[in-house]
């Protein structure tokens, strides 16, 4: 039986105080909504129908590269409403499932098994239960049949105590959102169509409402203020650590760890304390991370430290590499084994060969080294010359001089050496050494500038 | 009816272990009695009395720009003894509040209202309940009448079950402070003058003693040693953090974010996690500062982007920058709009103008930088012959190649280029290039040096 | 009476998905069986006898420098059977402490309580109290003496309302060790040696079972998982923080700490947030670290402060220095007083005189600064031709320009002067200007490099 994901996205977030809509604001680095694709994703659903309403070009733009189809609600009439917007698009057959653009943390797992509990009766709903469920619409069975849902402001005093109330995540037969949809009423205090009403509806048709709870509590918790959004991502966080924790990952501190992507990881990984794990990294045996660094879209081989407050985006570094700390590797940093890059340098666009070393503030851009070759302290690859970039290219086992300037383009030989504080505008041929120098100079008894009067 | 605050400052607070008064312990940044005095002044009050006692001195000189009035307690004889030091000084009309140097979270919304409910009574109390009050002074109270506050080693069982307990913060009609303070009895276990036996006057008078109870727990509560001191900074900083969040700005995680001060701020403003706040800063609209930034009496217009680990101390941004990472903002640094400063840059006293980029480490120092004008990386300023500082001036589009040292007082007229490397003494005039450099000289089989024999 | 520690290490600790044998991970940066040795030597046990297994040659080259006996438990055949590998060493006179490798935060002071409360009896266990005891080995007692220990599996109802359960940690009389030992049974359904049946032998002996309870429940708290290793991680450490604030260290956020060694201190020390101390540091009165800095093997004099982000390692720092933001000391970094070290500045095996001052990035390697210099921004010490380290001498009240390169072996003499982009291959006389410089060229209408086209 297919399955379609509609997602109710049109919401403003009057609370979020934002310019932008609230299924855009980011948890753990990506959009709400786009949690709530990517599980939807997860499930394999026929169709991705979203309905989209305040920010709909912001939100459309945001996941225009994925297979979403997208419905408006142009004015906002209730979540009945909304998804009375899909039946247009909205298969005849199969199932539905409806989630909320601002609900993300919801799983595979939890709505599987909404899928599967669902299956015999046509419809199914997600409840959780607490200790006080004040604000929310109650669960009221009979025998453990479902019974009706009766909003807070609804129920009477017994019905108060009930700790089991609805999430707002459902499941129903396609051919019901046909036939229930269309009949939902707006006549009601606020004047907007319920998808709640929908329950009563089926019961009313003699239908059983099968129902589950998610694994964990903050799986159906939605986000409306900024506060909100801060708990949640803090619950993600933890959550998220704690996998990583049960597969073998030695986190310093869980709670002062972000993991905004994903991470692969060998075994005897070790992450200190305040690490930022953004986009897809990939992290060998043993690799250990500083406190405080922060790595983004990139590989790391087995064996390689990585010393505190290193920042690295779109990189890829070698096994057994010793990198940091304040260390810096742009996009297009390549780094092979046994590389050291020190304190204060920064990579961007560079090949760096087997064990070769800079180990003290130096700029490497769009440059190629060799392996074996040492990088002088202050070392700069001049890259651009105002209007154009251009490529430093040293062979193996060279040896830059500190301070050193190579303007590029150049190409330093195999071998060569470069003599501290030269700025290097042609070729060095191979195992040659070159210069750029003047005589030293000395003036005895000198007379130092003074303190100027004022 | 004009009101007076007395802040009671006397104490050593030997449990602290500090040479420090125990009022002048930061939270927040800000010493525990100036959170106090802050909050006096919210009141317009008209008098602000601190009673000061150990390391009298030193507290009167860390507040020697505020008008408040010293009251000496030369020795430590209780609350009412202390309070009593202040008769002389004290108006003859109007109500007093009386609050504690220690006691620094106290909000005007509190005292206002203690205020409010004390008009009629001539006296009220701040009390708070709590599950266990152990240890405080009980209010016991008839039909809801305060009839007496009981200390904790004075009550009977049946007393120790109240949970509502005084906080020692007070409202009093100054004509009552005169009559009651010289009537105070030392003639206890401690003998001590204690503050709290004018209720029982004020009771014995026939007065009704009015109360309030603080907004948030936190309030009252006062610091006594480094654990109190810690965890109410802590909860003094989740309260900052729930009212930033409240109002839009987007905390990635509020148990990681210090502010030290005030922030002033636009929409959309996004703080990442381990960000200290000090002193008074703006952020304009959709400024988003990176983690394990440390920003200072700065302000930053909209749209710029700083990135992780920058410092920013009495700096101004302009609007759509990008700023780090690692990059350092000294006093006097000025960025116009769309200026680019990257890693490992220091920048003081010195204005950049629109657009201009300093993306690599260098240091600008005492430099009035055009616009569009590219820095080169490692270029220096070198504003400091030992003796005086000296200005560098850069005008517009110019390109400062790598490595370059610009010796100050020195002109690099606009669109001028400096070659890398060059040590720049001279005025360079406008749109020409300029360079100090020798010959590259190359020596064919150059023989590395040899480990030497040790 | 001597006191043997007999130490249970042989477990393999499978849920940690490590190559590390259990009671080698780390815990507040030492391995967790380093804990329980130590707690030992703080005992004055006569022998520290560890049984090791799983990974028996790593664990012993780990304490290869401790004074302990090591026993093999080369099948892994239960507690019982794992101590009885120990007899062949043990003392027939004495009594022994049993404690497990991984349970490494209990304190001398309950472990001589338990020395104390077993002298009578002859043996003696720690118990503690909780809520729910769930899965634990139940005390039965009656009239207060134990009575038995039923595990949980064993245990009825009303056994399992039980909240005071066996820890494992055990004091007993050696010569009923060499009795007890040897009568142990496997015959259960895991067929394993349990340490628990001697308290069984004991009891049916006549003897009472001492018991006392850990001052703090974490102190039995063992690790099994990567999660149990990061809770209890953080409970240690909150412990550490707790002692330090109460011996009068300021720290701002004490769930922000770590301390992975011992750390001694003066009066008035500040910490802010996230900082990190490694191994034996030391700091003196009014030190201030700043957020976010590494300090590991050093030692820091009064008064001095410390910038945020700053990372020392094996360093000796003085009075009244200020140093960093972004500054790092490598081993054999030697400050006086009144030293200033600035951003991005790395020093390495130097010593720098007293009131001498590098400001800006620079590279201070094998160098020996005297007292009153001043090492200009970009300054960097070529200590290192490739093959072999030479040192930089710099006396008193040397000036070294900007970006001046001093290639060692070289030798700067008092009061000398080096000008800015200098490379220094010579030695300067004392109070004599030295020089390497080109003459400045100008190009008039120079014609800036044009966008290549592609």
């Amino acid at each position: 039986m297919s399955t379609s994901v509609i997602i109710l996205a049109a919401g403003k977030g009057t609370r979020m105080r934002s310019t932008l809509p609230k299924v855009l604001q980011p948890l753990a680095g990506r959009p709400l909504l786009k949690h709530v694709i990517e599980t939807a994703k997860k499930l394999n659903a026929k169709n991705i129908i979203t309905i989209f309403g305040h920010g709909g070009p912001l939100v459309q733009q945001a996941f225009s590269e994925e297979n979403v189809q997208w419905v408006e609600q142009a004015e906002q009439l209730g979540t009945g409403h909304a998804v009375k917007m899909t039946l247009p698009v909205l298969p005849q057959d199969g199932v539905s499932l409806i989630l909320s653009g601002d609900v993300p943390c919801v799983t595979q797992d939890t709505l599987q098994r909404l899928l599967d509990a669902s299956t015999q009766t046509g419809i199914g709903i997600v409840t959780l239960t607490v200790d006080d469920a004040t604000g929310y619409g109650r669960i009221v069975r009979k025998n453990g049949q479902i019974q009706a849902i009766v909003e807070h402001k609804d129920a009477n005093d017994e019905q108060r105590q009930i700790k089991e109330f609805n999430t707002g995540i459902y499941c129903v037969n396609n051919a019901k959102l046909h036939q229930w949809l269309p009949q939902l009423s707006n006549e009601n205090a606020q004047g907007e169509y319920y998808l709640t009403d929908i329950i009563a509806m089926a019961i009313a048709d003699g239908l059983d409402v099968a129902s589950v709870e998610p694994t964990l509590a903050f799986e159906v918790e939605g986000v409306n203020d900024r506060i909100q959004l801060a708990a949640l991502e803090r619950e993600f966080q933890q959550d998220q650590a704690k996998k990583l924790m049960q597969q073998g990952v030695h986190l310093i501190d869980p709670s002062r760890f972000d993991l905004r992507g994903h991470l692969t990881f060998g075994q005897d990984v070790r992450i200190d304390i305040n690490v930022i794990i953004e986009g897809d990294c990939e992290l060998g045996d043993h690799v250990e991370i500083g406190a405080g660094c922060i790595i983004k879209n990139t590989k790391i081989a087995a064996g390689t430290k990585v010393q505190p407050y290193s920042i690295f985006d779109n990189a890829v570094v070698g096994a057994d590499a010793q990198i940091g700390p304040f260390a810096r590797l742009r996009p297009g940093a390549k780094l092979a084994n046994d590389v050291h890059i020190g304190n204060f340098v920064e990579v961007k666009n560079s090949s760096i060969g087997i064990g070769s070393k800079a180990n003290h503030f130096s700029y490497l851009g769009d440059a190629e080294i060799g392996a074996g070759s040492n990088i002088g302290a202050g070392t700069i690859t001049c890259n651009y010359d105002g209007a154009n970039k251009f490529k430093t290219i040293i062979g193996d086992a060279a040896f830059i001089g500190s301070n050193s300037s190579l303007v590029a383009p150049v190409h330093i030989g195999h071998g060569a050496t470069v003599g501290a504080g030269s700025v290097i505008t042609r070729d060095v041929a191979e195992n040659s050494l070159a210069f750029e120098r003047s005589k030293q100079v000395a003036k005895e008894n000198y007379q130092r500038p003074q303190k100027l009067k004022k």
